[in-house]
């Protein structure tokens, strides 16, 4: 996969690119990354990339001319006739989530754009734009950490840049429910001592016990979650154990 | 405000940090943040800070020793009876949002846990955590960019951080609607022009215009937000106004 993020901040990228995930993808050459500073195609002399809102407000907004160009020569490069989706990120787009990080891992090539200051002149995002993405209902100061955070959940679903054994805890994660609690060693720390179910070696039980407790916070957390999960009878058993427990306490 | 974020890869937030509204926030004396490195407080001689989860599976869990000991350290360089608040970023964790943002903007002292790997042992999360935060619902490799979402949102609500404009456009922006569109200069670029009423030099139509589009932006993208809105006579106006048109159109 290639990725290019057009942005006027690319020291911020520096850090967490170079790290980690992104990195690992990078390392075995199934990921392409990197900044583009859109400053760079501005074609003024004092290479100027805002201007006053028209209409008045407060706020400076990007204008339209540097960031079509960055556009044009990034998918230029990309090669003829491809149309790359380009992602802006706005608090205004679609919630991001773990289905759609799947569906822009199958992707050859993306560009992220990032806005700053108030925003960006509305004719690039009617034209260059194909998905407007937020990941979270907060005002951030601009697109750059939000585009990193897309990229981090969408880097480590393309296929080989987790290990095998990953990947399987990957598939738990997305399970749908809430993980159970880990615990490592020492098995007693500082006289708090870790279940004794973990250490009978009986996996039968554990596997119960792990089920329990990931229902157990599904429920208490978000039980939106559950609605749409696939309760096997086990599940069902094991809910009402719990909303009886519960309820003891109380 | 103090920030201590306690992660194993405090490389990661050199450019996020160095940049943007958290710079300025440090520039002006109203921000003292910093990374410190857990792993400089593992008592193993390998410097080793994760082990092998009891009961088995994948992946391998932050071990109890390092965690605890740093907390401790930072906790006790705040000052005699601290007890800053302390935040894992976890999907387990509760969604953060801007009302959060405005809630932890009030405090004097905040410790950012990140995980990685597997996860953390839970007796870190039983003892000394007081806030589990997710920033969505997807999988990140770490805590490290969710903690960086959280600080940027957190640092740019800390008094006099932001401008006067621009806290006022701040408040904009948390209106609860959806931000109408920006344009700038030029009016006209590659036979795109911006809508007439913004160099109609008519102040009311422009900000009915902008209401409008507001509204509109919401009701498409949002409705669930409209349903806690104060709408004024004028909106509602604006919104029979709005469902006409698109009813005309289909």
């Amino acid at each position: 996969m290639i990725i290019r993020i057009l942005t006027l901040f690319p020291e911020m990228f520096e850090g967490p690119m170079g790290s980690s995930i992104v990195q690992r993808g990078k390392d075995k050459g199934l990921l392409d990354i990197a900044c583009i500073n859109i400053r760079d195609y501005a074609d003024n002399k004092h290479k100027k990339v805002d201007d006053y809102p028209y209409g008045g407000g407060a706020g400076m907004v990007m204008t339209p001319q540097p960031i079509f160009d960055c556009h044009e020569a990034v998918t230029k490069a990309f090669g003829e006739g491809k149309r790359p989706r380009t992602i802006y990120m706005t608090p205004k787009g679609r919630h991001f989530n773990q289905a759609m990080a799947g569906e822009l891992s199958q992707e050859q090539e993306l560009i992220f754009l990032c806005g700053h200051y108030e925003g960006i002149d509305q004719r690039v995002i009617d034209n260059l734009v194909t998905d407007e993405l937020s990941i979270g209902d907060y005002v951030l100061t601009g697109g750059e950490l939000a585009a990193m955070v897309v990229i981090d959940a969408v880097a480590r679903l393309i296929p080989g840049v987790l290990s095998q054994s990953e990947s399987y805890e990957e598939e738990s994660i997305q399970s749908g429910l809430l993980e159970y609690p880990h615990y490592t060693r020492p098995s007693s720390f500082r006289d708090m001592d870790i279940p004794e179910v973990l250490i009978s070696g009986n996996h039968k039980n554990i596997d119960l016990w792990r089920r329990k407790m990931a229902l157990r916070l599904t429920l208490e957390r978000r039980p939106d979650l559950l609605e749409n999960f696939p309760l096997t009878k086990q599940d069902k058993k094991l809910l009402e154990a719990i909303k009886d427990e519960a309820q003891k306490k109380d």
